[in-house]
């Protein structure tokens, strides 16, 4: 059995729970973790293709034309169809010949318009929304992705120790993080996992800092860097912030020790079964009980795997406890707009009693 | 007046002329080309934001805290609305307090969840679906966006002409992927435009190729290299396909004569008031001529601009005329399962008289 076939087992046991006889997943990185099939979509308005999960393992992967290929390497050809201008419609027939019941959808990520064409072609089929059925099960890795985010953390890791002999030439913040790519690209990364923020000085109290092409990395001053790679499928998610020269201001030194000292002692709480809140809070009482709590301006940190962004997220509204196999980023900040700011990120294994720096 | 402003206008006599009060535009090229704000989204289930035009001017940004200080450099601070964890129903109140009559939205791009919430908070503002109001302005390229596809479109041909020098190195199909990518970074590319095909032998026949590290690109055969960059914001797209080593097959010359004669037939025919289908039938009948049709098995072309695939599509079922502005790909390709394939592909620029190469 694949991995993609024991996790379409598990999301089919949950559909039978809540009485859905099908579930569409439209959702590029849901529709991977499930068959395998292509984890992007081609643009933001154009669709790869769709999975229909069913209660009974009637499963089907639609598509166009032009995947019919990539969609034969892995599944099943006679459970492959391939729709043509109207996929809402055509999919809406489909579906409405071989299921009868209730078909849960993704509604976060269906658009209406598609959402208004399938409804109208379904017959005797009742839609339902069914958000994170089979996303959340994305939130516990199982022991093929924590061996692959294992990979794609130690890569960000190496290029986090190389880093530093970068940091002496002068380059610009986009020379710098395209440095940073090309590391990542030539050891064996697909992609980036989102956007680079190399920000120097007080660009890096911003927090959506974009490199900038007009500002050079010199001496005397901090360079924030946040940055992940896509390797075997998996995102990693990491942030150091330096000092570019030899001598930090004392600003600099106290708030990178008060940002390092936040996150040990988040670190050391997090165990399952502790709520999410409570690992947020002990960064933020740390932070408050020196001062500085205002100048920390985000949650504490996120899931992370087939996208950089998953749930849990760690801030200080979220009760819901950590779980063995739950892969969150651990990233205390503390910012300030006058000469920039620190923010120091490890990502966090929850194991079966404690958790593992990766 | 910017551009942005220009084309705000253009897009708010449209809506007067409909009887919109205000448009929620929320994808991302739609609301980068009315606004400069952010042409990606962080990632596929995450929003930087949304753009409200008004039937009178009073348009409004919508976006969550990390975008702040992004959307303050390029929109009035007082029309900048941030949302906290429910952005739909924060824009509804807001929207239905500000507005009265109908509001515009583009359905097929909208989430059927946030378009959910949203009505459930619009008061007695109505929901209209308007895919395409704004985004159609887009297909006519105005002075500032035909400048930039210029040098976009220059890049991807001086990468054309460099990229004979890598043939003979041995690359496997990613590395040449690869050498392809960096060229464009190192000068003066922001990202690829989408996924470069770069297909090697009978990989050349398939319409979805992924580079495989396992295939080498080496004499003697050929290559076909569907690639595009996007520079100042916008996509250039261009195919060639190389003969590797000097001994080309004599299918390969045929298929590569009868492609290239195809392609000038249909820019023969391009000007404004032309249909689309009969640019593709110009194609289609030389190819037909020579009874290799049945091998031509895609689209001619499409528009391209700050999306790789936009309006018009050169096919044979669109009557559409073309209009001067419009920038679209010509990609005639003839593909062989048992040897490969050739595709050659320039992006035409419709003038006021006729058409330009670019």
């Amino acid at each position: 059995m694949t991995p993609y076939e024991l996790r379409r087992d598990n999301v089919r046991r949950t559909m039978r729970e809540v009485g859905l006889a099908a579930l569409l997943v439209s959702s590029p990185a849901t529709r991977y973790y499930l068959s395998g099939f292509e984890l992007h979509d081609p643009q933001f308005n154009e669709s790869a293709g769709h999975l229909v999960l069913s209660a009974d393992g009637d499963d089907w992967l639609y598509t166009d034309p032009r995947y019919l290929d990539a969609a034969r390497r892995l599944w099943d050809p006679g459970h492959i169809f391939i729709y043509g201008a109207d996929a809402a419609a055509e999919m809406g027939r489909h579906l409405s010949a071989r299921f009868q019941g209730v078909l849960g959808f993704e509604a976060k990520t269906l658009s209406f318009a598609f959402w208004q064409t399938f409804s109208e072609n379904l017959g005797s089929l009742a839609l339902r929304p069914a958000d994170g059925l089979a996303s959340r099960f994305r939130e516990i890795k199982d022991a093929d992705e924590i061996a692959r985010m294992r990979e794609s953390c130690a890569l960000n890791q190496r290029m986090m120790e190389w880093l530093p002999s970068q940091l002496d030439k002068g380059l610009t913040e986009t020379g710098l993080a395209w440095a940073v790519e090309r590391y990542f690209r030539e050891h064996g990364a697909s992609e980036l996992a989102f956007a680079s923020i190399v920000a120097y000085g007080p660009n890096a109290a911003l927090p959506h800092a974009i490199p900038s092409p007009d500002v050079r990395v010199v001496p005397e001053g901090p360079v924030l860097v946040d940055v992940g790679c896509r390797l075997k499928g998996y995102c990693s998610d990491q942030t150091r912030t330096f000092w570019v020269g030899d001598k930090p201001s004392p600003e600099f030194s106290r708030t990178l020790a008060l940002v390092q000292e936040a996150q040990q002692k988040a670190i050391d709480v997090m165990r399952p079964g502790v709520p999410a809140c409570e690992v947020f809070a002990a960064a933020w009482n740390h932070f408050a009980a020196h001062g500085v709590e205002k100048a920390f301006t985000h949650g504490l940190g996120h899931g992370v795997g087939l996208e950089t962004h998953e749930p849990i997220s760690l801030n200080a509204r979220t009760t819901r406890p950590l779980e063995p196999g739950m892969i969150i980023t651990v990233e205390p900040g503390l910012y300030y707009p006058e000469w920039g700011g620190v923010r120091w990120e490890h990502m966090a294994l929850v194991t079966e009693d404690g958790m593992e720096i990766l």
